[in-house]
């Protein structure tokens, strides 16, 4: 589970623009990988320094400069300052607590999107934001940190295949974006599976335990809600915006992948009202065992408070108890006592108590 | 009750543009049928290759081809290739967790739609994803698998009975919506009556599989409403299109079929209203049940308990107790335990707990 | 309460365009009337023959033609032949389940509309179509049976008060849903008082029959809530169309009756939510009751319990036990007894718990 | 609490535009009081006959008409024709059921408000319907009852002070709306009090009078919601009119006032969220106090049980009995179920069951 | 927490535009400080007489004037005079429970927020109202007292680091806006922290304070969001407004601090969400509590209770009794006794209540 809100305590109160870090930091060194393609060539090379990828902007072929890590304010500011980025983008950068937005400004295209992806070792779905800057023939994106989700599009660009290496930077953004969405069906699958699981135990054997998994899964879905509505609207933007970075051939994958967005926020809300009758099962099933275990416990004390009683009264001690002298009296009482308890007993199944 | 999330593992990261099937394979084999028809002319033939039934597009009558089966890329390929459809269509026909969704190309325009059916056998709400291609003069239709709710379009075609077929493509393909809106009706039906069984069920003998039923009651109503609204929304677009491949004669049909649309989404949502309202009817039944139960009980216990404590007192073994020594002690003791047990009924009855 | 879907079954699948009665049918004879009136003539007739009364649509006098049954295909196709309506409107005439619409045709405008009532004898709500065809100087008024809310209607144009004789086809058609709407507010008036009855009881004597009324409130609520905002639309369509039918004279007294079918909304909302408050009395109400009849019940059972215990304690068979040769031993064991009985009053009195 | 719907049934039927007074009479006499003022003149009279105050319509100064009690047809009906009122707003006038709701007759602006007091001595929340029009250099204002808000304003027509004597009849109207909207702040505050103390008993000690209390909080909140969001659309419709009868400078006020109307709607909403938050506490704090009593009382029971079963072993008959014999036997007896006791209160307060 | 309504009683019913403060009094003394500044000179004073830091408007240099204590209605009048304001905003500014709000009136814009912070003595969030007056080259600022979210700003002023000193006014005003929506971040960050803690306690150990702290952190919640959703609305508002007060080059500093806002509001949202959840984790873990007691203690009582019985029915006095004479009918019925107990204990263990 992501951290409720992450401090911005280090930030407020500083000069609006001042590029500060906020946010875990989460490599320690920042790595920096250009890729260069065009419709033949391709190359890949980690860069140490950031200003030896400088000039990219006038070449032909597309680049794509990957930064991980964004706590360097030094490297932000040189790259902002090359490619003439407002003071505010670099700012948003560097605080992983920006909400996904979209900003044309002509020359290049700013966008902050959340890339989902579960932590096999810590067991928990996490959150990193990704900020991409489209140009004419760049794209540049900060992560921040190694690992990613798009492996298989360095896979495409490298082989060549499809139309990756035939389309522009745009079509490059494109598919960043596609595999940040894609990334969230991948959540969804295992929350699914999470879901699915969880309603079999629900109704095998419900335990406190049950309702803390519903709770988390309920959490989750609070948090991946809060990423999604408004990758929604980057996505709806960057889809409705005349800008001439976009090429008009990109506008249906950029319409396909929006499909994809709205799908995510389908399922989510199906899941979350899916969730939400879980915790009614959840409550009813716990009342009913225990009502069950009160009801069988009660009958039993119910059954022998009378016959109790009767053995209660032949303990008295009353000089004149004619019962107590008769010779079969104690069988007669015993008998008694069995009929009782057998009348209760039909009584009690009567009536469905049993 | 349908799947939660199909496996999308296997496209995700894939190339954008590779055609692989996603989903559950619900056909062997690719069943290909072409309906030929004009005002006087009707021919229905079964194909085995795909390429045998081309070219339709510039035949004057209309043309309906449709596929049964979706996993096969190669045809799917070649009639998108002769038709010119865009490649991401061919993913979306041939990923079958895809939203309902309408796109306009010019020359064609690209439909997806749910069908939904009662699956008897397994005795669940199935939903299969029918694709539809609308051109000038024929009408593609993309189904998962054989059986489908077209075959009274069919028969119509068949007999010549109707508008059917002195109408062009456009308006067979309003038929093929309006047959899968009105599917939804007949599941609707079905879901009414199942309502109304609960309901009687609900007063007479509320039992776990009671809310068990409800529950699922209301999954179905989750996942009709999560396809019916992106309908209606296809069908909305539809009606509002200006393509001139829509004649302005079939505007009123298309109306017609958008109004029930929007009837299926008021019963959904009346449905789930009155399923929530059952929740609460069961919540409440359930523990007027055991509170019965526990009153019952209770008041058996409470009026031994005083009683029981009367014949403790006469059980005590003081050597200087007057009562044990009276003649009548016992029969007095035993009477002032009616007496109290009497007036403890009484006090119940009064109270109202009996 | 009204029938949950109705059945489509019958015509589900079949051809668009076969006029198929499909709901319940509810009169036998198809009766026709017709009122003829203008400023200064009156003539109202039964008709036998439909083809009788033609032709009405070029006469100066308005032209009223009641139409009690509509199973009876012949008799609207013959209607709908001579004012030419659409084929698809005779389609929904006879559909009784259709939705609230309102549709202009240029010539006509054709409207569908729910009547409401109480039915007295089967002591619950019922819904009834109307559909209505208002022409230039005609309306054409269809209902599933006889007996409607137009009787003041029709003794307001027999006497010649008000406005109506003066007026033209669209005051009457106002007239006509300004009744329908009116109709409502007699059922929520009923409605508010059983709500109220409703709350003195739930305070008096809450049983599970009030929380099955309460839910039954809530559900004539679901249904009148499902036919009132599609009338709301209609009213609202037929205020804002530039129709040439309606004159202008005739708008304010629209928005009069648009007014009104807000209020209906709006009381139809309010109470939902009282009744949606009124399950949380209900629910607390019965706990409470339940809890206070545990509550005296566990009280005297603590009480003797240990008082049981005291008297178990000289009921002990031991050889040695001083007290028991006491003379005032027994007294002193009672007099115990009575202190720790008062004891415990006195601390549950202290507790609140009497 | 007002009535929840008011008898129609008189209305219901008649023909439209017969001016019956619906709604309870609530005053004897009709009341009518001509207020004539401009810069320099100021002029109060109470009138007894209409006619009398004829002609206003022409005079420079501004007139202000004010009528309390609107069951007499006829003196609305003169004001009516001299003013040129259209025949509906007579009725609507006369049905204090009316929803508030403002009409541009270019001429004249007819606006419906409600009023709102608390009744100290019935010790509720009372509704009155206030109808004004407003016309070039006056306004009419009909009011149910005798009593309203407007004091204030009539008191600074008198003294002269402020805008208002310099102002023309917009000003005026304005005044009227505002002292309306100011007296929905009255109530709140009154409302506000009531939410703290409720708060405060629910945490001291909660009854099921409180849950009474909170269920009228609640009620109280439906009504004003209900009247309040139609008083925000009247006031927002009037400050965006292009109306000549609203001079430029008044609009400043009316968006004044309309700031007033929303914050109005806030606090409501506001209030329904905590008064919801308030059942809440109360039911699970019942629930507290119900469980602990149940503890508490379940403590002593099981303590005693164990111990009345060690003074059962050494009640038993049993000829060969050990114990019985030995001369400490009873206090071994007494001392192992004090240390039975004292164990489970151990146990009890070690599992913080105490 | 904050008052639920503040008194207005004071001021309603007193004519429009008579200059009162309604809200507490929560300064003494007025203090107004005026700080001149442009790319070259700062200078910082504390003024005496409002009069004497007039005239500001036509100097080149930007003025703001800012003013703690807002009950002098004197000095907000010559204020009011000498900047042209209306006498309305006048009433605005000294009505602390106003709405924040935003008017355009050309020469200035007028500006109403809610400023908040925490308040560590009284261990409550506290709402002050701010109010801006935004001209060409001067900012004016009405604080309730002393003490604000501002001392940054004026350390960036003196120290003339960033944008500032360069800035015009409307620089200046953004930066206020900006610090007063980060000042909802910080409270924020502490209510994180302590949804954290009290889940943390949800889980360990559940009391009827936790709900109480719940119940808080709600109202909270409750309020912020009435103060943030129309604070969106005011930077909205301002972002898209054309006054040729703001310069192009500040929009993408409000559209940032406008981003700001709306994630201010997803996490309140967010927040709300949990804190609901949490109601439900609260009361199944009492509920929880309170079945584990009544089940351990139920079973105690019921293995005893039947053992009871068999010692009661060995304290019977009948004369003919054959077990009692049996030497070892004592160890008999203890072994029997313990029997009975362990097979309740298994039969208990079985069915998992133990």
């Amino acid at each position: 589970m992501p951290k409720l809100v992450k401090k911005r305590s280090k930030k407020t109160g500083l000069p609006a623009g001042s590029n500060i870090h906020t946010g875990e930091k989460k490599t320690k060194n920042v790595k920096i990988t250009r890729i260069n393609y065009d419709e033949v060539k391709y190359q890949e090379r980690e860069i140490k320094k950031i200003e030896k990828c400088f000039p990219f902007k006038d070449k032909p072929a597309v680049t794509w400069l990957n930064i991980n890590g964004i706590h360097d304010a030094e490297i932000i500011e040189k790259i902002g300052e090359y490619v003439g980025l407002h003071p505010l983008l670099l700012k948003d950068i560097m605080n992983t607590d920006h909400r996904p937005k979209i900003e044309d400004f002509g020359d290049y295209i700013f966008i902050i999107l959340k890339m989902i992806y579960y932590n096999e070792k810590k067991n928990k779905i996490e959150i990193e934001q990704v900020s991409l800057i489209l140009g004419l023939n760049f794209v540049i994106s900060f992560q921040e940190r190694e690992g990613d989700v798009f492996n298989s599009i360095r896979e495409r660009i490298k082989k060549g295949k499809g139309k990756m290496r035939k389309s522009g930077a745009d079509y490059l953004a494109y598919s960043l974006i596609d595999a940040i969405v894609d990334s969230h069906f991948l959540i969804l699958e295992g929350t699914g599976e999470k879901i699915e699981k969880m309603e079999e135990k629900l109704i095998a054997n419900p335990t406190p335990n049950t309702l803390q998994g519903i709770h988390n899964l309920k959490r989750d879905m609070i948090f991946l809600r809060k990423s999604v509505w408004p990758l929604r609207e980057v996505i709806s933007c960057l889809e409705r915006t005349e800008s001439s970075l976009i090429e008009e051939s990109t506008g249906i994958y950029l319409r396909d992948v929006y499909e994809h967005s709205i799908q995510v926020i389908d399922t989510i809300e199906t899941f979350r009202e899916m969730i939400s009758g879980m915790v009614d099962i959840y409550l009813s099933s716990i009342s009913n065992k225990m009502n069950e275990v009160m009801k069988v416990l009660t009958i039993i004390a119910t059954i022998f408070i009378p016959l109790t009683f009767i053995t209660g009264v032949y303990g008295m001690n009353f000089a004149y108890m004619p019962e107590l002298k008769w010779h079969w009296g104690y069988f007669a009482a015993l008998f008694i006592m069995a009929v009782v308890g057998v009348f209760m007993l039909i009584y009690f199944r009567k009536k469905k108590w049993l």
